[in-house]
């Protein structure tokens, strides 16, 4: 894995939260990008090689949602960069690793990303994602 | 910020956790620490210009057993790169952040380090850390 890619955090209202994450970065977000298919408006901010992904629910059935019903607003997930998305999700499953997305779906800020089951790892959900050229 | 340095990760046992991160990443750790003053054993993998923290609690009382029996193993906390963390602490503090530590603590890893409260930051615990030099 490359570095990690991005942090997910869900809020409830992306506008409170870009104004908050703009006071503490010290620079407003650089896009906004709504994913219709996982019910998310995101928004995204630049930290070095990183970056930091704010995820406000669209829908109430939305995986956002419920997180913030159940834990409240946080940290949702951490992104590693990968080269090949799909050897990745070959070797992580012969690892044992639970892959969520055998074949991996088209996300935000124009990715393919796959999911691994926190089940897995130790509590963290964890995204991979690989740039589509 | 200069980039994500670390996330910090809470586990139950690091050995355990140690194995699982090194099947993730497909390489082990490569140091281990103990903060006797924040009662937690860490150790360190790289992923290119980040890390992953891995802490166990040493203490009945320490920060990290308190999380795990309230939340489970999981993300604890986002650590932010600064050049200079006292002119951080003190801009943060003028936007209206809740700043733990306004006196830098020494963490793990060769770092100046302060907390924001995750009441003022959507429910992130985020670490502010400077390399001491």
């Amino acid at each position: 894995m490359d570095k990690i890619e991005h942090i997910g955090i869900a809020v409830k209202d992306l506008e409170v939260s870009n104004k908050l994450f703009a006071s503490l970065f010290g620079e407003k977000h650089y896009k906004e990008e709504e994913v219709e298919s996982e019910g998310v408006k995101t928004s995204f901010f630049k930290t070095g090689p990183n970056k930091v992904e704010l995820l406000q629910a669209t829908k109430e059935d939305s995986p956002i949602a419920k997180f913030i019903d159940k834990k409240g607003e946080g940290i949702h997930h951490i992104a590693f960069a990968v080269a090949d998305i799909n050897v990745e999700i070959t070797r992580l499953k012969n690892e044992g690793f639970t892959v969520l997305n055998e074949t991996p779906k088209k996300g935000a800020d124009n990715k393919l990303v796959a999911f691994l089951h926190p089940k897995t790892t130790n509590g963290v959900l964890i995204e991979l994602c690989q740039e589509i050229e």
